[in-house]
Parts: C-alpha cells; sequence; structure tokens
C-alpha cells in the first residue's frame, strides 16, 4: 500500500539538505526523547497507540447521536474544533448541506457573532439536535457563551432529563467548569489529557467523536496515524516529516521566505489549511520569529493569489497538498460545434486537466522564484488524513526546536483576552479594568 | 446617515501621514484623470451611474430565476464570481443551506475538483437548475469546462428550448465563444464592457446579476457605491480611499510591512476578504512589489494565527473590518449556578463581548507591535456593502499608482495557463508541448 509522499527538489538542493540534516535530526532526537521546552505536552506522540482502547466506546456514543437527532452542534475553537472540521469537511459531499442527509453536523462557539448564534437558535428550534461540547476549562469565553446559550435552549426544547442525554462534554479529567458541571448532571465525558494540547488534539476524542458522528471511520483514521508514527522513526531519506521541516527551515532563514502557503488543488482541503495554520502559526510564531502560514485553494486562488504569487514580492515558498485519485468519475463530453475549443479535453478525465494545472503551476512558480515543496495523498480519505496528520504534528515539532522556540506554548494568546476581560469588568479584573480605562 | 468610517491613529503618526499626502494625491489625480498605466481599465469608476440604467432588467431576469428554480448555479472564476460572493454570503442567512430557502445559490466553474463536480451533478439531477455563465472569452478553462457539462445536463433534464430560458450569459459585447454561442441560441446575455477588468465588476451585471438572483437590494447596493463615490471626491481628511492608500504605503515602504492582514469580527465576511484579496494581491502583485494579502476571521482564528500576530515575525499590518450594529438581537442569560463563571455578561448582548474583544484585540496587537487600521461600516446591508466596494476599488487604484505599478492589468496570471495548455496538448500550443515535455 502507498503512503503519504513528500517532495522538496524543487524548493532547496540536495547539499543544502544535507548540510542542515543533522541539526534537523538533533532536533527530532529531543522531540522523541522529550528533553526539549515544552515536554509535558508531548502527549500527541503516542496517542495514535493510546487511544486504541476509547475508539469502541467513542462509536457507541456517536452511533446514539445519530441516530437521535438532525443536528449535532460541535462547541469549541481553535484545537478544539479545527481538526475534526477539517476531516469532516474533507470527506463529506461538497454539498451536503443541501443533500440534506441527516445527522448535520454544525459548529459553535468558535466566534462571539450575535448574528451567528441568532440564526443558530433559530436554526434548531424545533428540530432535535444535540450538544458536543469541548474545553478543557470550560471557561473559554466563546465556547462557554454559546455552552450556556444552546444548552438553555435544548432543556427547554426536550425537558431537562431528555437534555441531559443529549450532551456530550470533552474536557478535563478533574478540574474545571465544565467537568464540574458534567458531574453533576449526569453527562457522558471524555477526557482531554493534560499532556495534549488544543492543536494537537485530533486524534483524541477531542477530534474523534465529531468525526464519528459525521459518520466518518475513526478506525482507519487512526491506522493512518499509526503508521505515520512508524514512518516518522525512518531515516532522513524516508522520513517525510524531517525532510519537511528540513525543507522549510532551510528556506526561511537562509533565503529569507518569510511566508509559507499551503496550497491544495482540492476544494475540499480547505479546512485542513485552517488546522495547518493553527498548528504551525501557534507553535512557530514567538519570539519575534516564524514563518508566516497562508493558505490557497487552486485552481480557484490562481485567479486572485496567482499573480502575487507569480510577479510579486518574493518572500514566499509554496507547499502543495496533491490528491492523486479523486473518489469519483467526470468524463468530459465531446461538442459537435466547439465553440468554446475544448475539444482537445474530449473524453479526459476531469481529474487530468487538473493534474496539468497543478503541474503547469509548479513550474510557473518555481521559475518565478517561489521555491515548492509537496505532498503526495494517494486518495483522500480517513487513512490518508490520518498519515498527514500525524506527519504534520511531528515535522511541527521538529520544526519548532529547529527554530528554538518552545513549539507546545501560546503565551501571546493571552494578551487580547486580558484586555477583553478587562474591558468587560470580569471579576478579579479590577485593577487591569482600571489601566485600561485610564489608556483609552 | 452615517457613512463608513476609517481610523489609521493605530497605524501611522499624522505627521508621517503630512508628509506622504501629496504623493497619495498626486496618484488618485493620476486615477481620476486617466493618464496613468492601465487607463483603458477605467470604466468602474463612474459605474454606480452608468450601471442604474440596466438595473430594471437585471432585477427582472433575476425574479424570473427566482421563480422557476430550486438552484442558481453561477459560473465564474476569479472576479467573475468573488464579488456576489462576497456579497451574498455576507447578506445570507449563516445556515442558508440548511434552512431549505428557495432559490439556493451554488458556485460552479471556480476550480477543476473532479469530485465536486461529480456532486454538482448529482445535486442537480432531477432539480430544477438555471445558470448564469460569466466570462468574457467564454474559453478560461475552468468555468467553460463546468458550463459545457452542466449545459449538457440541463438540455437533457429540461429539453433544449426549455433549457434556453434558463441559461443567462454575462459576456463580452460581440466577441467570443459565449458571445457567439448566446446569440446563436438566443440566450439571454448582459455586457462585460472592455474597460472593466474581472476585479473591479462587482458593481455591473457580473456581480449585480447573481446578488439580485439572492434576493438582495441591487438598489441600495449601488446607491451606497454612489455615495462612495461622492466621498472619494472630498479632501484627505474626509476621505477614506486616500487615507488607506496613504497609510498602508507607509506602512509598507517605510517600515517593512510586507504583510496585510484583513480581519473582521463578523463570521459573514469572510468572503468579502477572499474578493479583498484578489482585488489588492493581483492589482499589486508585480515586478517583485507588493504587500502580501492575507486574512482572518475573529475571534475564530485569534485562536489559531492570534499567537503568531501577537508574537511571531515583525512583518504585519493589520485591517480591521468592524460592524457597528448587529442585525438580531441575543441577551447572554443569567444562569443560578454560574459554574462558567460567565454571569458578569449576564443580560449583556453578545455583541458587547464581541466589540470587547474587538478593542481587548486592537490594544494587544499595536502593543504587539502590529500597527492596526480599521474600518467601520455602520451595519451590514446593501448600501454599506456597496459603499465597501466602492471604496476598497478606489484605493487600490491610488495604491497601485503610489507603488509605481499598473494596478489594472494581471501578467503574471498566464504562466501557469500557458503551462498547463502545453500539458495538455491544446491545438497551437506544439511548440510549448514540446518544450514542456524536454523540461520534464
Amino acid at each position: 500500500m502507498k503512503d503519504l509522499h513528500f517532495d522538496y527538489t524543487k524548493a532547496v538542493s540536495s547539499e543544502r539538505v544535507a548540510a542542515i540534516r543533522p541539526t534537523a535530526e538533533a532536533a527530532m532526537n529531543v522531540l522523541k526523547s522529550g528533553n526539549g521546552a515544552g515536554n509535558d505536552f508531548l502527549g500527541w506522540l503516542n496517542l495514535p497507540h493510546d487511544i486504541e482502547a476509547q475508539i469502541s466506546d467513542i462509536e457507541s456514543t456517536a452511533r446514539l447521536l445519530r441516530e437521535e437527532c438532525e443536528i449535532i452542534v460541535c462547541i469549541g475553537i481553535g484545537g478544539s474544533y479545527l481538526g475534526a472540521k477539517a476531516v469532516n469537511e474533507a470527506l463529506l459531499n461538497s454539498f451536503a448541506q443541501l443533500e440534506g442527509s441527516k445527522p448535520q453536523i454544525v459548529y459553535a462557539g468558535q466566534n462571539i457573532g450575535e448574528d451567528y448564534l441568532y440564526e443558530l437558535q433559530n436554526l434548531l428550534r424545533n428540530r432535535k439536535f444535540s450538544i458536543i461540547s469541548i474545553s478543557k476549562s470550560g471557561t473559554t469565553t466563546e465556547p462557554a457563551l454559546a455552552f450556556r446559550l444552546l444548552k438553555t435552549q435544548l432543556e427547554q426544547q426536550q425537558g431537562k432529563d431528555a437534555a441531559k442525554r443529549l450532551i456530550v462534554c470533552i474536557t478535563d479529567r478533574k478540574r474545571g467548569a465544565l467537568r464540574t458541571l458534567a458531574t453533576q448532571e449526569g453527562y457522558k465525558t471524555y477526557v482531554i489529557e493534560d499532556n495534549i494540547g488544543g492543536r494537537f488534539s485530533v486524534l483524541s476524542p477531542v477530534g474523534l467523536l465529531p468525526i464519528a458522528c459525521a459518520g466518518f471511520d475513526i478506525r482507519s483514521l487512526i491506522e493512518g496515524a499509526k503508521r505515520m508514527q512508524d514512518i516518522c522513526n525512518l531515516p532522513f531519506d524516508e522520513n517525510p516529516a524531517l525532510q519537511y521541516a528540513a525543507s522549510r527551515n532551510i528556506l526561511y532563514r537562509e533565503e529569507g521566505k518569510k511566508v509559507e502557503m499551503l496550497v491544495n488543488f482540492h476544494p475540499k482541503l480547505h479546512y485542513v489549511s485552517e488546522w495547518w495554520k493553527q498548528l504551525y502559526g501557534e507553535s512557530e510564531g514567538k519570539n519575534g520569529k516564524g514563518i508566516f502560514p497562508a493558505s490557497a485553494d487552486f485552481t480557484t486562488d490562481l485567479h486572485s493569489m496567482g499573480q502575487y504569487i507569480q510577479d510579486g514580492e518574493r518572500h514566499l515558498m509554496e507547499t502543495v497538498l496533491s490528491v492523486e485519485q479523486p473518489n469519483h468519475e467526470v468524463i468530459f463530453p465531446h461538442d459537435e460545434q466547439n465553440l468554446d475549443g475544448l475539444n482537445f479535453l474530449a473524453g479526459k478525465r476531469v481529474d487530468e486537466v487538473n493534474k496539468m494545472a497543478e503541474l503547469g503551476t509548479m513550474l510557473a512558480h518555481v521559475d518565478g522564484g517561489v521555491p515548492n515543496m509537496k505532498f503526495t495523498l494517494p486518495c483522500l480519505n480517513e487513512y490518508y488524513l490520518g498519515q498527514m496528520i500525524y506527519m504534520f504534528e511531528f515535522a511541527c515539532g521538529i520544526s519548532g526546536y529547529m527554530l528554538e522556540v518552545n513549539p507546545f506554548n501560546q503565551p501571546g494568546v493571552e494578551a487580547y483576552k486580558k484586555n477583553m476581560f478587562a474591558l468587560l469588568d470580569k471579576p478579579g479584573y479590577e485593577e487591569e479594568s482600571k489601566a485600561i480605562r485610564a489608556r483609552l
């Protein structure tokens, strides 16, 4: 069986890769040995094996929710929803919402939009729904706010007792508001382990329950991750995570490529890029350092960002996510009149055109001075998404250590929260409230 | 009545603005007088007035399609769909597809996804749909390919004669494949004028017909644009377009801020950012120059890109799109137990929390070394979107001239297309095919 494949030959020379190889391997060894900064957050490293005991339980919870509900609302923000959303969007029918399949997965607690919450409450009125509430502390503002609103609505619509069976919490093992509430109400719960940070949590119940609820095969996802865990133990030449971390580090440090664009040629991978942006942006963007993670969906965005990539400021590197085989077949038809001049494509699969766009783009961008790296997924399914997820996580750990930052913390995320709490007069922020008012 | 408002005081000092003001005004005068590079593409400048005569006709076409169809498929790529999609997503219910309102607008021809087209064809089977095909030439690969596929399907489902009434083409006045086909088949058509480029076309039939088809008030959109056209004639201190162009130019040229993030605090503005990225990326990204346009949806992405923005590489500037008044009201409820500790928000509108997040974020990011500019829309409706669209377009023209590039061409977009055609053995590309094969 094929595996995820990586090609860096259009980005960096083999000499330069050979030169940086010892540094990359040293960073990997720090990661594996658990001797580096943030080493109390390495629970994701062996998660593909550690999680196996919980899979059956997660599957049976998902089955229950799928049978009973029209809509399953996943409440979470950042790492508490991006991984699940990335996998679900990659696997769902592009028009799942219009096709009306049941249950539908919707997301909440990932913003503070008053119109969004109003419209969501309207949608849920008179529909049977359930809630998966994902938050380590239970007090992160966005999800806590959404949970209080929707839990109230669910209890009003179903009665308090019936509602209890339709709420699942994924939270801390012992502490925090959500754990306390869940214990008191008797909600079904799953644990977010202390040693797994949000952006590394997709292969834990945080990601697996919403993915199973959408009807996808979480066993296969985990199988793929396990396979990649083995691959990440291979030597440099067979280890895509090590190669990726090394290549992008060369481009950033030696060539001033300060922006990395993750680009796909498959519209369903849009949210994989969003997940990747959190993983890399939050892990590396600190101490005035870090590659800026950006993304584009091609060929769509070749007609918006293409000009800039080809010919704008030369601070870009590009990483392509390519899917080798589509899941469906569309043959392009012949047309007698051929007014659009497309008969040269007649009889071909649409994906053949897409693949030539992909190859043509790579050649054009490299000519334009944008180094190109490329990951190839043999096809878009749970197994290869599992491989890809683990590979990106493992590469991110290496990459962070090569950059000499702690890849597992995120101190900068607190700054806006502190200001917000001060402005909202949250109890305990009296000093900060005074200070910020004086400043305005 | 209020207007769109701009604040640059958290980004650049008044002294520096005063110093660059003559340059900005000179660039504006080049734009207005039509003496600059690309001056054969200035048809959008007076479009809010020029388009008025066509509005009734566009409205009646939209009425017809809305009455007859469950689904309206808009075929176009880049500037041929981003403007309409931006306005429609900004105004539609967040869960419009799940609410099942009719008709639904779906987009095609904006990618070459075989799975996407397969699933779209499946969706349209046994449903009454119409097609709006938007392409100046009719031979751009993505939309031409989608149009041939879907036109064939429509004719099979409805019969050729009935299908004719359900196809509308927006294309060149005289030339090109789509014009020829439309004349031959007797399709209803609208004209893309020669002097209006794709990314400046949202206030032409290209944008207006799909927006009217989604049920929105295109008269009000145009009224807003007209009002902004007047504002763009005001002196510097009252002219947001001039101020925006000047401020971002200072940050790029004098402070090395090479990435601009357009960030919103309203999830419905996601596609406004996508439209803006094409507008600025394609207009400015040339000759090795240009600010890299990126975007984020807050507070969502504060939990992914927030760490980087706060504390990563210092090459960022930020432009906030703020909506003053939400369209709906949700009051945050009191909870006896208050386990989540959120009772300090009880009785407040959700948007008040959002606004404090916005203010808190601005203060935090400025403290972190990210200059902040801010546009305020009094509310999210057609009128203010019209103002915003015209303002961004006008500022883009000024900004491009300040950067000393031609803001109205996009030569770099051709590079990948040429390679793709060579790889696909398109007739007329025999030499290129030979050359590219030799290279592989």
